[in-house]
């Protein structure tokens, strides 16, 4: 292989020309911080992981041994970009029990809510639009949305969900193309919207072109306090709901759905299979044997009874450890809590702290797209254990305590 | 519920502002025509299907056990965006049998190929970028980049590879920043680039700075000829190669890699991380398990054998019943011939008459950029029965003698 045009080592290092769109993307602090608290030693409340201890393993191995028992080749060959009907039609009967009226034919399985969420900035956004955010809000959307080359907005987040004030003077004076929200214990918050905000929400957009994704990977993991209605049902034909079996089921294979009118459900078809065709046939037969062999209601009901236990455990802890001037959410659902100190306080240095005490959580100015919110963090809950929990908010309240 | 701010169904239509990118795109003409003949009566040489007559069923059955009865939380956990390490491992030790060194950190798992092509456009293609393709190209290439917004430039395809005095005036004339080759067993014409062709391609590129895509689905279905080496050898620091399960094992698992230098690979990581996390951890698992439980060799010389034998019958029917001004490739692998009619010859017409017979194929106009070659045709010869090989191509053959 002599006369191969070969470089030399030296000319194997080339500057490769990359998009301008990739260098817009946030880098993930969330991924450098998780490598870090894959040691067992640490007590982490940093991730966002749903706790594995309650995987349904039985039942998850019982549903793929099923699947594979029975499989013909359709279960291995290419498939539909829509995704497997009969998972699509479980998901539309699953909105129907709650009033929702969306048919199969509206809703296409993606790869997690990540997908999701990038193929809608795929579809609507052209470098410069406007996309409204929750200020703090997920970080995953803010990664996937800058690769279109967006210009974010944001309106402050509340207790009962977004300030219609600020809202409102936003949707008047922008084009505003998305509104990104997660109105059901929001990450990193746990914020809900109140149903009063919901209807004012709903009532500000209805004049405008914004669209309103309702990213609701948690709300199935209500602890306390009434369901809340989807946007789908209050905003019709301008509301695109997101949902996801992650945090309920499993997050490893990676199966969620988008639910929009046939409208935008065609635009998304095409997006998806430019990005890669179709979501795996095989994950997407075992999670629907598992959804028709089990009692989903019951299996949601002991996941949401623990970690309706560990929040009150955190909350208790905080309550106990934290200093008397700390302010934090009490979600009624979700995995987050959210702490808020006082001005003075500085998060990113805490975390250098509490990292050498073997504690770990997410510093808040991760989640503002003007890097404020110094003095904020998020606390995941649904991933420790009840020692883990009291032990970890312990530590962090002694630092709290003395860091300043 | 009465009191929602409802939309009227009047109002449920909206008109959507959705991205000048999503309008690029070209809507895939081979999705609809799968649609049509999935009947089962139609003889289909259109669809680019692995023949799931010879899928490792038995094998995958057992390797999907093995992992489910072995199942750690991690198998359903979220998961690294690289990709499961042992596999990784896996495809950079079958890289070292062919004499190329990329270690596991430099292969990427994405969800098919089609994903790694979506990737490297999000990574490198500002709107308006230079990508040079093979004239005529896969068609799933072109909609993948679409989405980006590039300038297409084409380059002839030969019966040895691309033409190489307007890849050298392309080069000189243009930035090209990337160009997407298919060096073995293309799809759509079934051609491979020759040794020398490959040295004097390597040999033009590497002075500028385009980077090569080696997309490789089908080179390891060699039925005949030898072993041609991948640009990674003789172009290094300036292509990247794709390899894919899909055609070699099954494609509804979606599983392929991306193989590529340090500093694509920090882009790609960020890219694939705001698509969609990470790719399916439970099938990576399984098609792991399978590929060391399995002799891959074994396995790929039965599949290699019975493509060798269909593709055989396949060009003794079209000498037999095509006319004899019919020109049409010999494949040395993968899963295409391609047919080039006298000038006269409308393949879109064809089709019309063909699918009336009952007999269907892609007319090769989808694969021109310019939407050229109306008289070109890909024919797939991996899907069919040898008698229905024969039966189509005979049927073909009769409209061929009688259209004109």
């Amino acid at each position: 292989m002599k006369n191969y045009v070969n470089a030399s080592p030296e000319e194997k290092t080339q500057n490769y020309l990359f998009s301008e769109r990739i260098k817009n993307i946030p880098k993930s602090f969330l991924r450098e911080i998780l490598k870090l608290t894959n040691e067992p030693s640490i007590i982490s409340f940093a991730g966002g992981l749903p706790n594995s201890d309650y995987f349904p393993m039985k039942e998850l191995h019982e549903a793929g041994a099923k699947v594979l028992q029975s499989a013909n080749p359709d279960t291995f060959q290419y498939s539909i970009t829509e995704g497997y009907l009969p998972l699509r039609k479980w998901v539309s009967g699953r909105y129907l029990q709650k009033g929702i009226d969306i048919p199969p034919e509206e809703i296409l399985i993606t790869n997690g809510s990540q997908q999701g969420i990038d193929l809608l900035g795929k579809i609507f956004i052209n470098p410069g639009d406007y996309i409204l955010m929750e200020k703090p809000s997920y970080l995953g959307a803010i990664q996937s949305f800058s690769a279109y080359q967006p210009n974010f907005i944001t309106a402050d987040l509340e207790e009962d969900g977004i300030n219609l004030q600020q809202l409102e003077n936003i949707i008047q004076k922008n084009k505003i193309k998305l509104f990104y929200s997660i109105p059901d214990f929001q990450n990193p918050t746990g914020i809900s919207y109140s149903l009063e905000k919901r209807i004012a929400v709903a009532s500000i957009l209805k004049n405008s072109n914004a669209v309103l994704i309702e990213d609701n990977p948690y709300g199935e993991l209500r602890f306390t306090g009434d369901y809340l209605p989807s946007f789908k049902k209050i905003l019709p034909g301008q509301s695109i709901p997101l949902g996801s079996f992650s945090k309920v089921i499993a997050p490893g294979l990676r199966l969620e759905w988008i639910a929009s009118d046939k409208e935008i459900m065609e635009k998304l078809v095409i997006a998806k299979q430019a990005c890669d065709l179709h979501s795996n046939i095989l994950t997407q037969k075992i999670i629907y044997q598992f959804l028709i062999d089990n009692d989903m209601e019951s299996h949601l009901n002991k996941i949401k009874k623990k970690y309706g236990h560990q929040r009150d455990v955190m909350i208790e802890a905080i309550q106990k450890y934290f200093p008397k001037e700390v302010r934090f959410t009490k979600p009624e659902g979700g995995m987050f809590i959210w702490i808020t100190l006082p001005k003075e306080y500085n998060t990113s240095e805490i975390l250098n702290r509490a990292i050498q005490e073997q504690v770990a959580f997410v510093p808040g100015n991760t989640f503002y797209l003007d890097h404020s919110g110094a003095n904020t963090m998020r606390l995941n809950f649904s991933n420790s254990s009840m020692e883990k929990i009291k032990d970890g908010i312990k530590k962090l309240g002694n630092i709290l305590h003395h860091i300043y």
